[in-house]
């Protein structure tokens, strides 16, 4: 193992810094899996060890969300990106529509492939606001007849967040991708709740959709199998070879999350770490500021911008500097994003709390 | 690391055997990459580090294959299995036929999803034969007008090959996922090549698609973004967050690929390794038996039953106990099957050439 210690911080919004244990763990197993003498990825997955791994896996996330047994939790590759085309194919035929929210970049891709597929439409459009905030449910434009409303609870690039699920009055269909298992998950709101691993759960390589089963019995049998919810709801997804190394490093992930308390400590968790940013941009006097809207604010994606946006490019030289790293708000907006998911340790918030505070302090 | 060692024989058809060094350098890489500080999974893959295992990725691929420069190479989650789906969304445009060459299980997959997407029909069936032979050029019913014919160049389950690719007169599309990359591909023949990676190339977790770009002109404008080859043409496999941790390990199995001599050189181990079991079978004086075609018989999946088919599971426990794993046939045929990929060492091959003979000779 190469020498040089894990002490960078890393807020990356796209691929999640892991626990030091969960990597250790994998790469002390990855060439001899419980002693069987190969590797977890070389194996059948349809081998005894595997399958323990993998409904293993499938359970902690029942118990850890609390999903009723009404949901059936499948994991299906091409992260949310393939389930924003694979939900209206699944829950949107013809005499079903949805209301989507669009608060941002995620959102407007939602659409787009709904429009495509189903019929589907703008319930709110954050565009004219910048995307800086969610909307409340009194200004959603849902349409009579209208069976579901698509939210995404998170916006990464934009950071913003949808602080409560209030009742829009329909069942939702929520792409929860940026805060998943980063806070409870209210049931008898949603029919649908999916999102991609690879920022709070694991490594890139699938998205874990839960779906209310009675939803199932309604699929047009002209969806081919890989893209039908029920190949993978019957079939435990492993109707097909599953990507077995990104559902092992999850189940490790979930693991951690269950031996750190649980969704609510996350949720409790994150609040606290996103609050130690938040305040050190509200008591710089104005030399920082956030583009968003106080209510919506995200706590994975703290978006941030430096009055003397001038400044922005020093900041991020002498923070990565400092170890500080993946600082570099998304190429679409610009300024910094820090991303503060589950498994980042406390000592790297306190490192760039501490770092804001210095560097305002010396380009003041 | 666990101290058992790694010897035992691995004849898995699903995931495959990986090499030893591949995974002893994932292990050691794992937890601080190129002194990074960071794994590679939890890098951003917008990053430099990462982007450089992503391309160098692609260009091994193209160089182990010779793929001429108008054929894209794609990255594509969700395996062989949601190809199936994409290939007819994206290249059997309404005015676009192709016939399928249905030659076992994988074949017969194949054709149901693109006759619920596309117009394709069956050029040849093998069901008769009990799927044990691959057809000949004449034996095909290609209708006028049909713009491609869809091969699978050979069958896991079945245990038969196309021994070669021999011009039906318009280009094929192949599934290439069991024996890709264990031998030469003939570009002019085929119009895309896909298959999934977790058989020669590395762990499961995606699929590597070669399309001639020409064809990506005529994608229908409804196809929603992550199912069209044009999203991943075009952002180079990166317009969502890629599958890192199986590109990572297939970059590293394409370099052991290239080391060990190519395509050709795999080309000829595996007809050397395939001929020393079917040289334990067809030396046996009939107590093994192929149940394929001779011009037909795979050189990935060597399929046999014993003559006494009672004695069968006895095999399996006596080859099991001497460290020969996962030699039962699929679910479906019952019956013997070692899978003799890429990585397998010949060692194993031998061990087990010669278990078959000192079976035979004490229970014949």
């Amino acid at each position: 193992m190469t020498t040089m210690s894990r002490s960078v911080h890393n807020f990356c919004a796209g691929p999640c810094v892991l626990p030091d244990e969960v990597l250790a763990e994998l790469a002390d197993e990855l060439p001899n899996f419980d002693a069987t003498g190969m590797s977890l990825i070389e194996m059948s997955h349809r081998s005894g060890d595997y399958d323990k791994v993998h409904h293993e896996t499938l359970d902690l996330l029942r118990q850890l969300t609390s999903a009723p047994d009404d949901f059936s939790i499948m994991f299906i590759q091409g992260g949310a990106s393939l389930q924003f085309a694979m939900l209206p194919m699944n829950v949107l035929p013809a005499d079903r529509t949805a209301g989507y929210v669009v608060s941002g970049t995620w959102g407007k891709k939602a659409l787009a492939d709904a429009e495509k597929l189903g019929s589907a439409y703008s319930a709110w459009d954050g565009a004219d606001g910048g995307y800086a905030r969610m909307p409340t449910v009194d200004e959603l434009d849902i349409k009579p007849g209208t069976s579901f409303l698509h939210v995404t609870s998170n916006e990464t690039i934009g950071g913003i967040r949808m602080a409560e699920f209030a009742d829009p009055g329909i069942p939702m269909l929520a792409d929860m991708s940026s805060d998943y298992l980063s806070r409870p998950i209210p049931w008898d709101r949603f029919a649908v709740v999916y999102g991609g691993v690879q920022k709070n759960l694991g490594p890139a390589g699938m998205a874990v959709v839960f779906a209310r089963t009675e939803l199932l019995d309604s699929i047009p049998s002209g969806v081919p199998a890989y893209l039908s919810y029920n190949t993978h709801h019957k079939g435990d997804s492993l109707a097909n070879t599953p990507p077995m190394f990104t559902i092992w490093a999850t189940n490790k992930m979930l693991k951690w999350i269950k031996a750190n308390g649980g969704l609510e400590a996350m949720d409790a968790r994150s609040e606290r770490r996103s609050g130690v940013i938040y305040d050190a941009i509200d008591s710089s006097n104005g030399f920082y500021r956030s583009p968003v809207d106080a209510a919506s604010r995200s706590r994975m994606n703290i978006v941030f911008r430096l009055a003397d946006e001038d400044l922005e490019a020093a900041f991020l030289t002498e923070a990565d500097a400092n170890g500080m790293k993946n600082l570099k708000g998304h190429r679409s907006v610009g300024g910094i994003r820090a991303s503060v998911y589950n498994a980042l340790p406390d000592a790297s918030v306190d490192a760039l709390a501490q770092f804001m505070s210095d560097f305002a302090a010396s380009h003041g």
